[in-house]
């Protein structure tokens, strides 16, 4: 499984990503979900994925361009002209990889699936951010539907929905994402630290802030621990029920 | 889809279950999730349904022996001697119908699969609690797993994870289910209200409180919009990030 999350701020664009894959609960790995088109200045595209990771690692290797020789490399994502265009360029991408690993082969039990989030800042247009299904189609966010999850979205949703405000600073919006992982990975084994971190400012058009958020991460530990105890004190706030 | 909870305290049984039953969701309805078999002073058995309706009705009626006519019915369920028998035969039901259900007709989409949450108490041992799977098999509520979920489990387990403690009043885990609930409702549209709840008072062997929370319930109304303001607090409470 995977946790995947991407908010739409006032001020631009945050992400983050957990770093488990498995197969079975018996062969775990680490691998990034997290992946950066940037010429600072001009435009920053990222790309949070989860699901089939032979899939996954196929569309980003093909978004690269990493079947050309090195000097070859002009990948088609560093020339888009809209991040509508970029997200029409990741679902494409991803409708072709499970199409062609999904026929001529044996029937695998699993559909190759997978689902994307893309989100950036073109210049001269507003950052957006969008959510790729395994068909190759998407949806962008709004002002109703701020942020998107992929992976295992569930646990980490509830405080999504209750604290989530677009006006928030970064500083706050890495706190809400923290307490939304903290959540998912207390309740499901294969949502796993460390954890990718990025944000956009917008208007800069470059990544702000990129950073792996490690087990032992002191500020993580800290939220952790507290929003327990947080939690609880909230919950004997309320009053009693009554017979 | 469905959502139900039994909580296994010190001092009894606590049982909660929504009534939204869908097919698709341009078809839904209101079923009661919980049924109960009782002979105050000597047994109350209380079971909890998620799963395809057809299966848990069918479940419930054979339980029932409602196949027979009203004057010889005398349901075995209320003659087991332990929860441990009640179990079995509320699995072994529900095993056979599923593989009745299943056979000799068009192949349907889904397998009529259903899970069922069994509690309650029978006269000289201690009050007991079990999850019964499709394959008719089941497990028992522990010191260290002291509550079962069934259907839509996840939205609301962080909190029964953060705040559950074993030695909390009725009262209290009355507010703990509401909260729960609320985060359910508040993510999935096929978990509805109203709600069922019921307690089970420890060596009283009968059914303490029951009563249907309807939408307009001024507790489960103030739990939730309280809920929402205690949480933002919790989180404003904690430290920001600091890049």
């Amino acid at each position: 499984m995977t946790y995947c999350v991407a908010l739409r701020l006032d001020r631009g664009l945050i992400f983050m990503s957990d770093t488990r894959t498995n197969a079975g609960v018996d062969n775990i790995s680490k691998f990034r979900k997290m992946f950066t088109w940037e010429k600072p200045g001009e435009r920053v595209i990222t790309v949070l994925t989860a699901g089939n990771l032979a899939t996954t690692q196929a569309v980003v290797s093909l978004l690269q361009e990493r079947l050309k020789a090195p000097e070859d490399r002009n990948p088609s994502i560093m020339a888009v002209p809209t991040m509508f265009q970029a997200a029409k360029l990741v679902g494409d991408t991803l409708k072709e990889v499970i199409r062609t690993q999904g026929q001529d082969g044996p029937d695998a039990e699993s559909k190759f699936g997978a689902s994307m989030i893309v989100g950036g800042q073109i210049k001269g247009i507003e950052p957006r951010l969008f959510l790729v299904y395994p068909e190759g189609n998407f949806i962008e966010s709004s002002d109703e539907t701020p942020f998107f999850q992929i992976g295992e979205t569930k646990y980490g949703r509830p405080i999504l929905l209750r604290a989530f405000r677009p006006e928030m600073t970064f500083e706050e919006a890495v706190k809400l994402l923290y307490v939304s992982f903290d959540s998912t990975l207390k309740a499901n084994l294969s949502v796993g630290m460390p954890l990718d971190m990025q944000t956009v400012e917008q208007d800069t058009y470059k990544i702000a802030e990129s950073r792996r958020v490690e087990e032992n991460d002191p500020y993580f530990s800290t939220i952790s621990s507290r929003w327990g105890d947080a939690l609880k004190l909230a919950f004997n706030s309320l009053p009693d029920y009554e017979f």
